[in-house]
Formats: C-alpha cells, sequence, structure tokens
C-alpha cells in the first residue's frame, strides 16, 4: 500500500484531472488559472471521456504514460475513467492525499442533472469519497475554441480562497459552473442548489448500410424547477454557480416514510 | 417524440434491466420473482456492465436487439451502459413509462457507497430522474452460480407492496441488498441510510510482453461508519437493508455555511 501523508501547507499539490482528455483547451486553462497557487501534477484520460459518470475500469488493466503538453508542469494521460485517473493518481504518482483536486474545464454545462452523468464530476465526487476537497469547472460553451476567460478568472479566486481558508471540510466538493460569456460581464457567484431538470429524450433512429438499426441519444433539456436558488436560474442571469455535492445519496425524508409504511 | 401515456392500474408494466448482461443468472431470477406481478419486459446490456455508474453512451451509436434466452418474456439486449438501456426501453420499445422498473438482481454488493459506482443502482436512479419507481436489487454473493432465492422472496414481497400501495412517490429508488445467507435464515427487512464507508485502492502494477506497465484495479472494502441504522450493519446481521435514494447531490448544510463564507 502507497504511504498517503498529508501535504504540508507551505506547497499545496493540486491534482488536476477532466473528462475532455489531456489535450482539451479547457484543461490548459485550469492549470494556468491555478500553477502559482501551489504544485500541480496533471493526470486526465487519454481520449474523451464525457458522458461517463461515475464508471471505473473492472475488467480491464489501465494505461498510464507521461503526456508531453505542458512546458513546465508534471502531465501524465491514463487510458480509463475520470474516476480512475484520480485512483491512479493518488495511488501510483503522488503516493499521498493532494490538497485540492480540481477537475475541468468542462467544455459543456454540469448544472442540474448533469452531476450525475458528467466525468468531470465525478472525478471531483471520487476525490471527496476519498477525503479530497475538490471542485469541478465547467464552462456553458461545448466549443473547443471556447472563452475561458471567465472561468479562470473564478477558478483562480475560488481555489485560492479554499487553499487558504483555515479549516477546509475534507469531504468538500463543489460544483462550479460559468456562463458563457465574457469575463466582465459575470455578475458575480451564487452558492445553489442543484435544480430539478433533466433530459427528455428522444433517439435518432438510423439504418446502417446493411440494413440494421441503430440509435444515437439525443435529448431536450428541460427545467422543471423555477427556484430562484438554483444553479440554472443563476446561470441563466450571468452569475456563476456553485453547488456543494454530497455522496451520501440516502433519501432521508423518504426513509422515514418508509419505515412507518413498508410491512414484511 | 414517442407517445408516453401512463400504464394502467390493471396491468402494471414492469421494466426489467440490469448491469451483468441479459445472460445473467441474477437477471433470471428477478423476471422469475415477479413475472406473475405485471407485464415483465427485459431491456438488458448484452455484455457486462458492472461498475459504469452512471454512464451513458455519446460519441458512439447504440444497438438494440431480441434477446431469446426467456422463453415468455418480451426481451432485447443492448450495447449500451444500464443507464441507456433504461432510455432506450422507455423511447424506443415501451413508447411509454412502465410503472416500474427494477434492475438486478445484482451479483454482488452494492450497499454503501457502492451505489455511487454500480450500474445496477444507476439504471434505477436514472428510471427515478423519469418519474419512474424504481428498486435496485443486489446479492451479496459475487457468484455465476449465487443461490438468489432469498434475494427473490423479498423482490416478490416489496414489489407487490410497491405497487399495491395508494400512492407511489414517482421519484421513489430503493438500494435493496441482499445477504447471501438461504433465504430462511433472513431476519428480515430493514429501512437505513447508506454507510459511510470506501475502497482503500492499491492498484496491482504489472509488465506486459513488450515490457510496459499497466495496472488492474484492486482495493479492499473499508467500513468506518459504526451507525446501527447503516445498510452495511443490516446486512452483517442478516437483515435485508433497502436504503431510499435521491438524485438530487446538492449537499445543503455546506450550501449554508459557504453562503457566509465564500467572498468574491
Amino acid at each position: 500500500m502507497a504511504t498517503r501523508k498529508k501535504a504540508t501547507k507551505e506547497e499545496p499539490v493540486i491534482l488536476i484531472t477532466n473528462d475532455d482528455g489531456v489535450t482539451a483547451p479547457g484543461l490548459a486553462a485550469l492549470v494556468d488559472a491555478v500553477k502559482h497557487l501551489g504544485k500541480v501534477v496533471v493526470v486526465a484520460p487519454d481520449k474523451p471521456q464525457s458522458g461517463m459518470g461515475h464508471a471505473i475500469t473492472i475488467g480491464n488493466p489501465l494505461r498510464l504514460v507521461s503526456a508531453h503538453n505542458f512546458a513546465d508542469i508534471e502531465a501524465w494521460q491514463c487510458s480509463g475513467t475520470p474516476v480512475d485517473c484520480v485512483k491512479l493518481a493518488v495511488d501510483k504518482i503522488l503516493h499521498r492525499k493532494p490538497d485540492i483536486c480540481l477537475s475541468g474545464v468542462n467544455h459543456g454545462a454540469n448544472h442540474s442533472i448533469n452531476v450525475i452523468y458528467s466525468g468531470t464530476m465525478s472525478a471531483a465526487v471520487e476525490a471527496c469519497i476519498e477525503s479530497i476537497p475538490s471542485i469541478g469547472f465547467s464552462l456553458l460553451d461545448y466549443s473547443i475554441e471556447a472563452d475561458f476567460s471567465g472561468a479562470k478568472k473564478y477558478a483562480t479566486l475560488l481555489v485560492e480562497q479554499i487553499l487558504n481558508s483555515k479549516s477546509i471540510d475534507k469531504h468538500l466538493c463543489l460544483n462550479v459552473n460559468v456562463p458563457a460569456i465574457a469575463a466582465e460581464l459575470i455578475k458575480g457567484v451564487k452558492v445553489c442548489r442543484q435544480a430539478y431538470a433533466k433530459y427528455v429524450e428522444d433517439f435518432d433512429e438510423r439504418l446502417d448500410p446493411n440494413g440494421r438499426k441503430y440509435y444515437w441519444l439525443t435529448g431536450e433539456f428541460v427545467n422543471f424547477d423555477r427556484g430562484r436558488d438554483t444553479d440554472v436560474w443563476a446561470l441563466n442571469h450571468n452569475y456563476v454557480s456553485i453547488v456543494p455535492v454530497q455522496f451520501d445519496l440516502t433519501h432521508y425524508k423518504l426513509k422515514e416514510k418508509l419505515e412507518k409504511t413498508l410491512k414484511f
């Protein structure tokens, strides 16, 4: 078992991963935003892993090799999922827990229900399960050429603040989404709850050249939540949204009800 | 867009999926346990999908073909993840919401933190996001030849009770785990919270025939939770555990704290 000692406060170790892959511009933007705040180590998937949720690689072995796309940053690329990246980074690269784990900046929104499907956020959740404070960043722009200046600005401000706070909750996990507007147009930051929204699916059915059916997942995002305290509301009103995320999925209210009603 | 009308109470439609694949004995056991309670339709992965979490298939198309391993039950096998199966079933097979979605019986435990990694439970969570009451079943025995009699007994009792209840919460999602003991030794059922437990990873590093490193995920399960109201406690004491599961991951306590402390 690898030794995992707590990092000293003098030089925080910042683990960075994502789900768009090690060469994604959003990852480079995040590295750039925080590299002056500590020792950054990148461990990211070697290919896009969007929508992988909290998948881990069980039936196949994993590869982990150096990546050379950062001039002055230690970087690795892994054949697995974002969650695999976090696990491998702690056990085989850092040999200890980093002071913080950052994920992103994702090319595309991870607000509301997206937190569950998102590889970006699942990497952050995995870190917080392992008692590593974590933040996932996402920009509401899927483009490879997206403007990350707003995301970078708020990533710097938030990570600096968390690293400097006197008592970081070791299970801190934040889902940060940034509107796709110029940095100077962002009105500020709102701490929010996850909006109740979902995708209404409509698979696109096609025929392959052999006449056999196949399906593409498509879907329309529908927000059912009119609350002004949600991430979707904040983003629609040009605020950065921060949703604190937990990994205890127990539905306590329902638990109380079922304890009274179920009979065996 | 497919028409999705609510099923009539007279003949409930029961969608069944899993993550071990359409030929898994645990799936056959679940079909057998509930087929007298309504019209069962199986839509399950065409290969094992354990540990896939809430992954969905974005960058590739999906295949969906008839499966012929059930004599008298409509069954389909899908090339995607358990979550894909639920989405495809609703949109392309049932053309409506089933009255209930069942997932499993999984070969192996999905208590405590496993709910997050589990394809079985992610299928159930996906259903409840889509306003379909759902139950995931898991047996604490990974063996292909596991004895499902206890799981079958409690699956029948629970599904019957839920289908007959006057008001089913449309977002009901239950994580049911069954101890790996003979049905008559099971002491009963406990409605529980998810134990705080996790895996301590230790990757197994090997060299391939070309001298290049690769890694197998291994890990030791550690329960940090001494509570007597947890799923792990119930299972250790020969009870079936039922944890009601939610998909709102907002950490409300932390939200309150961060609203006061974060400054931008």
